[in-house]
């Protein structure tokens, strides 16, 4: 348990003290800085961490394979970093980007395609 | 390892098939359907996604109080969902949502409300 002096320190300090779990992994959220769409979401340790600030380009960790990537390093459509934001309890991030193409694999703009309907299925979103 | 058949009805299909980790959760991301700003990231177990459809209000599995728990309970500042989205393999969700009030517990319209300087210190973000 964190006590109050460390809760106030993460949350409203200066110090970037990024929370990791137990695999060493926080999320991350990849976020078009110019329109506002959530693109993806992945993970990232501390070496992906310090790769994406070093090079201006998301990088990740892929948990089932287990190394380090650099979003697009395959596709091109790499995600530039505008600016990186930090959730109040530094367990999260946003990354404000610019994609060079579509964020998803499936070639979707955003990999958040799909709408829930009350009915229960999805529905495509007409991007 | 998923087939290519199942790999394909979970990331093209109209089924709803979240996929929860091995604690049984999903990772849910809250977006303000107006402002598209990316409120706050929480975490869903299978019973708070039905809550949340049931009610048009967002519910998340509190990992540290291990319970399910309504955003906004104890503040008032719940979450009305707009629309709920998943992404391509169905390992996270977007709830677009419209804020009753600020998102984050300390009060800021968004937990995100740092940004990360290029110096490794984290300056406040006007809203």
């Amino acid at each position: 348990m964190s006590s109050v002096e460390d809760v106030a320190r993460r949350e409203q300090g200066t110090e970037f003290l990024p929370k990791f779990d137990a695999n060493g992994l926080i999320t991350a959220v990849a976020v078009d800085h110019r329109t506002g769409a959530l693109l993806m979401l992945a993970h990232m340790d501390a070496e992906a961490i310090a790769k994406t600030r070093e090079s201006g380009f998301a990088h990740f960790h892929s948990r089932s394979r287990k190394r380090l990537w650099m979003k697009g390093e395959s596709s091109g459509h790499v995600l530039k970093i505008v600016e990186i934001r930090v959730d109040c309890d530094q367990d999260a991030l946003e990354l404000r980007v610019e994609p060079a193409g579509p964020a998803c694999h499936t070639l979707a703009t955003s990999c958040f395609y799909r709408a829930l309907s009350s009915d229960g299925t999805l529905k495509r979103i007409d991007d």
